[in-house]
Parts: C-alpha cells; sequence; structure tokens
C-alpha cells in the first residue's frame, strides 16, 4: 500500500517534470478587452472555460524560459494563442509549444495583440462564404467596428468594393473621412441606406456577400440591398434584436442567411495549412502597414475596470479598443 | 418594293408551315388550381407570363393531331407541360415537342395533372440541401399542404423520418390518421411542436433538414429543433409574416436559411439529366402506387369560378386540390 502510493508519486514527478521540460514560460505584454470576453465572464458565452479559470482570449506575450525539451521555440520570441481560453489577463503563465503561435517582430506589438480574432473573422467572412472577383460588391454593416474596419482594408487590398453601413452621429463626417482613409468606396448612414441609389444607378454593382453584426431592422436595410443570389453572413446581433427576412427574398431572389463564429472556424481548422496561410498572410500585411490597427487605448494593467467598463458599455460600437497593458503593474 | 413585300409575305407563309409541321395539337384533360396561378393572375406572382395569356401551369392532356414532322410523339399520348405558362386552362392548344414532356399512361391521370409541381418541388427540396442518409429526420410546416403530403411520402418511401407540423382543428385525430397513413412518423400542432420533447429524449436524431411554407412564428418554432449546422429551406409564406431568426442561431448553432423556387429550378435545369431522372423516378412511384395525390375535388371547366375561389381562400391549407376538368364542359 504504501510502496504504491510512493510509486504512484515518483510516476507523477516524473510526468510533472516531464511537463515542465516541453513547457515555455511566456510573459504577457497586452491583451485586447473583446465583448466577448466579458460575456464568457457572464456565462452567456457558449465557449465556457473550465472553472476556476483567467480571463482573456487574445494577446500577445514574450517567451522568457523555455524548457530543455523545447523545440521550434526561443527565448525572446513573440507569441499569440493559438486557440482558445489561455487566460491572456495575467503577467505570467506557462503553455505547451502548441498553445502558441509565434509572430514576426515586424508585426507591431499592438497589432499583434489582436491578430487572433478581429483580422481572422474579417479574412475568413470574406474567403469562405462567396468567390469574390476584383470589383465585385461587399455591403456591412457595423462599418466602424474593429472587424469593421479591418473588412474595409482588406476589401481595398483585395481589389472588391465596399460599402459600410454606420450609425448617425454628431461627428459623422470626421468619422466617415476615417473609414475613407482606411479605403471605404461607400459609407452610409442607417438612414442613407434606406434611400441610396447606387446600385440603381449601377454606380456600383449590387453586393453578392452582405456581412452583418447588427441584425434587426439595419441587417433588413443591407439585405434589401443583396443581388439575386447573394448571402448575407451574420457574425453578431449588436441591436439586440434577431434576423428578419422577406419570405420572397428567399423564395425569388434566392437569397443564403448563414452565420459565423471564429471559435468554432478555428476548433475545427487548428492545424490546417489554410490557418497556416491566413495568419502568414495577415501578418505580412500588418508588417508592411497595409493593414492597420483600429483605434485603441492602452491601459495599466492595474486599472483593468476601467478597460472592462468601456469595453461593456460601448459594445464595440466606438470602434475605439481597451487594452490591457501588463508592461505597466 | 412590292416584290419585296411578296417575297416577305411567301417568307412568312413558309415559316407558318413549318411551325405547323413540328407542332402537335393538345387536348387538355385535367388542369389543378395552383395559389401561384392565381397570384400571376393577380399580377403578384414574380413569374409573369407575356400578356395576352392563358392561366394554367400545370396539367393533363392528349394529343390529339401532330405535324408531318414531329417525331418522339403520337396521337393519343398524354403530355404534361415541359416549363411554365402553356395555359393550361383551355380545352385544346397546339405546342412543340419541347414544350411537352411524355407521361405513361399507368401514372393516374390526377396524379400526372398535378406532376410538375408538387412532387417535384418536395423531391428536390428533400435531394438538393443536405445529404440525408436513412434514418435522419426531416422536419417540415404545412404537412397538411399538397406539398407537406409528397415530402411525408418520399421520407417514407426513402426511410428518413418525417416530423410534420399542422395547424390545431376541430378533426385533428382524423387528419393525423390520415397523415399517420401516408407515412408519416410524427404530427404535431403548433402547440405540441412548441413542448415536443421528442428530440431531447433522443425519440428521433435532431432534424438535419427543416421545410417551411409557413414562416412566422410557427417557422421559429420548427427552426428551434434543427440539428446543429442544419439548414431551414423556405419555399412559401402562408402566414404572410416575414420569417425571423434568432442571431444565436446563426452564428451559435450553424444554422443556413436558404429558399427554394421550383420555376426557378425548371428554367436553370429544363434539360438536364437531373430533371429527366426525377420525372422517371416519380412516374414509377405514382404508377406502382407507392405515391398518392392529395385529396382533390374535380371542378367541371364551366364551374372555373368555384375552383378559383375555393383555391384562393383556403390557400392551399385544406390540402384540397381543385382541378379543373376539362373533359366536362
Amino acid at each position: 500500500m504504501f510502496y504504491t502510493l510512493q510509486h504512484n508519486l515518483l510516476i507523477n514527478q516524473k510526468i510533472i517534470s516531464y511537463l515542465l521540460l516541453i513547457k515555455v514560460s511566456v510573459k504577457w505584454l497586452l491583451a485586447p478587452v473583446n465583448p466577448a470576453d466579458i460575456n464568457t465572464i457572464q456565462g452567456k458565452y457558449p465557449s465556457k472555460p473550465p472553472l476556476p479559470a483567467i480571463p482573456g482570449n487574445e494577446g500577445v506575450g514574450e517567451i522568457i524560459a523555455i524548457g530543455s525539451n523545447v523545440k521550434y521555440l526561443n527565448i525572446g520570441d513573440r507569441v499569440i494563442p493559438n486557440g482558445t481560453h489561455l487566460g491572456t489577463w495575467r503577467t505570467h503563465a506557462n503553455y505547451t509549444v502548441e498553445e502558441l503561435l509565434k509572430v514576426p517582430k515586424e508585426v507591431g506589438i499592438v497589432e499583434a495583440s489582436m491578430l487572433n480574432v478581429n483580422p481572422c473573422t474579417a479574412y475568413r467572412m470574406l474567403k469562405d462564404f462567396v468567390e469574390l472577383k476584383p470589383g465585385d460588391t461587399v455591403i456591412q454593416n457595423g462599418g466602424n467596428s474593429a472587424v469593421g474596419q479591418m473588412i474595409i482594408q482588406l476589401c481595398k487590398i483585395w481589389n472588391y468594393k465596399s460599402v459600410s453601413v454606420i450609425r448617425d452621429r454628431p461627428n459623422i463626417e470626421e468619422l466617415k473621412n476615417y473609414l475613407t482613409s482606411l479605403g471605404a468606396d461607400e459609407i452610409l448612414t442607417e438612414d442613407e441606406i434606406r434611400k441610396t441609389q447606387i446600385f440603381k444607378t449601377k454606380k456600383l454593382p449590387s453586393p453578392k456577400l452582405a456581412l452583418n453584426c447588427i441584425c434587426g431592422q439595419n441587417a433588413l436595410e443591407v439585405l434589401r440591398h443583396l443581388a439575386h443570389g447573394g448571402i448575407m453572413v451574420t457574425y453578431g446581433g449588436m441591436s439586440r434584436e434577431p434576423l428578419t427576412v422577406p419570405t420572397s427574398a428567399l423564395i425569388f431572389k434566392d437569397i443564403t442567411l448563414k452565420g459565423f463564429w471564429m471559435t468554432a472556424w478555428t476548433k475545427v481548422n487548428m492545424n490546417s495549412k489554410e490557418r497556416e496561410k491566413m495568419f502568414s498572410e495577415l501578418g505580412a500585411l500588418f508588417k508592411d502597414k497595409r493593414l492597420k490597427a483600429p483605434p485603441h487605448k492602452l491601459v495599466p494593467f492595474c486599472q483593468y475596470q476601467e478597460a472592462v467598463i468601456n469595453a461593456l458599455h460601448t459594445d464595440g460600437r466606438t470602434g475605439v479598443k481597451y487594452i490591457l497593458d501588463m508592461t505597466k503593474l
């Protein structure tokens, strides 16, 4: 009995030692606060970490120590999470190599910290639902959100025309100028999208793809402009209203409605060539400054409450991303 | 000048004679009255015939004369329309061979008259959207409609489980017995579908495919039961309400919404092998009495108003199909 216990302890110690040999120690530098992180804490998000848990799914860190059996990663390497629930809202943690992705140092630290969710969401939605050709139109609402700004920039890079719907606000011209500077072709308020003639006059071809993070009446107005056989991809529901579609749009206009969830895509494609290609392309675009991060505010880690409250209340609508800065404790 | 005119007249006469040589003369026997026929007359249907026009898209006729250059068809052959807007609500008309499809005489005359729309709609919706395996579940609303009855029967023939939602009514048990006799696995009222546990208890697997001709709240209740990654195909909107879908169903349950329109499918696939195969399979199933026509009422052609008014008011909900009988003038 005593022998068995001792033997088991020995085995456990061996396993622990082995685990340490293949692990790396990461010092987290920056970690964005996304609405999904807060929804996870609230228990409202369908992807639930086992408890107890550290929040945070995105971030960038630096490797400060490696086990003797670790290959492919070195001290000083920049890394981002390869998967969900790594708990980036902390200063230090140990991970296996498989849980991390190395990012070239030429990618800015802020850009690297946001690489995992928003740019990937925009990239996949533009790639996986319709085969777009240069000159085709993509329409989206929430054009000022972090994903929206990525969509505008990727459309410009890939030569698609983008039409972005935003909510009216006092500084509307300023915002329109900013989104135009990112490469937007048309920026319309919710009122303007209802009345616009840009597709009827053939100024732009009718969109084959609509990207929707709002739902409700806004999405319906966007949907009306889709070309015959077009598709609307929903990746958010900021209006907290469901998506409503006229029967005739489905039957006679052959419109398709689908959803997109980055977390689910990543689970299925964790070790795919497609995922590797995406990170390499996005990394190169950030490195070459052809893609830029949305407006953001670094918040010292000790003031995390400010970041959480702002991310919660603005719900991504301002387009300003709050990022926890673990280099300032 | 005079010469040219005379010459043109001669050419025109030659064309007319040629056209007569390749045409066949059809005596229409039966022609169903579908809601879509009435919507076409009202100008509400997107598929519009050039005016003046004779209504009627479905029917069965007999060839009573053929031009001397006609191949493949003979006097006495049973035929149905091969395409839309042939104007079946009349006693006689001339067509080219391409406008008609020959039907074996073993297919009953009533079944033949309804072959074009409802059975084909059910067949395509079960074939073209999800790859179903024996034992998979299909859920539908409007289970008592003409298409709904076809779906129940085809599911039984192909070994899929079918769950049909119908509206509550005084003779509900009688209707349930009738649909069960067609092969329905589960028949639930709108109230019962809200509360049912048949999928939670695994009595039946969650449906991969939902077929919707109602929209509104009814469709939403049906949609809630779809399996992860399932698809809802809308082919009608009898509630006259739009289709509403919760954002979470699209994003987290990966539900897809599509539409189906038989007319559009036929236009694209007019001369396809797929269409030939469908008619041959459906024809054989009717011939072998494995498929039966829904309850119907033959109305003498001179009393066409009765058929039109009934088809208009019941809007297909009773499941009784009104058929114009041109053999009784």
